[in-house]
């Protein structure tokens, strides 16, 4: 972040008054440019026993699965952004059923959102990010070639709760270790 | 937004290849600068049978009490914002207990996270954006003079949970209407 984006004059990096981090403020307008995490909102999309998994087709883990799920746009709520998000990636539309999981991402400034949701009848396709779309049973869940270990965690909790008839919601932190793994905090 | 924060040149607003919605688009160096949703992250900080409160010094909703709650920032995690938060804004020092509420505020592009605490001692103060603060009992909240409908919400949930003796979790949606009121719909 090199110039403001209201005023195109250059930015500096420095402490507002009554602040403690430092921004980028605008050495001409004053403007302070905060930075935020982002929400990324998902589904766990199930049919009768079976659960709905994306193949990527971009980068970053390209070619590994994944549950349908992006940013959330402005504008709309995080269950509609599920919705969208599972039509754009799987051309499924799917009925949101409850909120299932938060996890925070700290090391990418990411939240990520994941609902339950019923898909609304047995069509679905490849969308523009996907390679391929498969309805999975538990015991076909590509474990080995998931593309994100949120994604792995909310899966694994998800079917937890199934066997134990119950589900329930799911807070926690994934968090990246010097070694480029990751631990799982639960709240 | 008018300039590019990368290399100053002027942003046009269209749809890039492949997207379906208008974005900010650099003429110069092509790049995308989209907007996004921010989250707010907040506390219900517990003392014995009290709520700790704080009134806002701050616009919007000057004198008006709320919990406490700001925007989340970048490397840290939801229960950690709400620890600094509550650190800020009352000058207290409060433990998360476990994620209670999500609310989608599509009108002004927020996702509202709140956590119940308990405060670890019995000391708190204003902080820079707060004209006072106090512990008030269920029959003392001031329900006439809350700053935002997300918070009275949350209050509601939080005294009908307690009353019941189960706190759960609670995902929903704070929709303004035409009239400047609101909707509250829970999923």
């Amino acid at each position: 972040m090199n110039f403001c984006s209201k005023c195109g004059a250059r930015l500096s990096v420095r402490v507002p008054q009554g602040d403690n981090l430092p921004r980028h403020v605008c050495s001409a307008c004053h403007m302070i440019h905060y930075q935020n995490p982002k929400v990324v909102v998902g589904c766990i999309p199930v049919w009768g026993e079976k659960v709905l998994m994306c193949r990527r087709a971009i980068e970053p883990r390209y070619g590994l699965w994944t549950l349908p799920a992006g940013f959330m746009e402005n504008s709309e709520t995080t269950s509609q952004a599920a919705v969208r998000e599972t039509w754009e990636e799987a051309q499924a539309r799917v009925e949101i059923h409850a909120f299932f999981s938060l996890f925070n991402l700290p090391h990418i400034n990411q939240v990520y959102v994941i609902y339950r949701g019923q898909l609304r009848d047995a069509n679905f396709a490849p969308g523009e990010e996907s390679l391929e779309v498969c309805l999975f049973d538990e015991a076909q869940i590509p474990w080995d070639a998931i593309a994100f270990p949120v994604i792995e965690q909310t899966l694994r909790l998800y079917y937890r709760d199934r066997a134990r008839g119950d589900f329930g919601t799911h807070a926690g932190d994934i968090i990246r270790t010097p070694d480029h793994g990751y631990t799982i905090d639960m709240a």
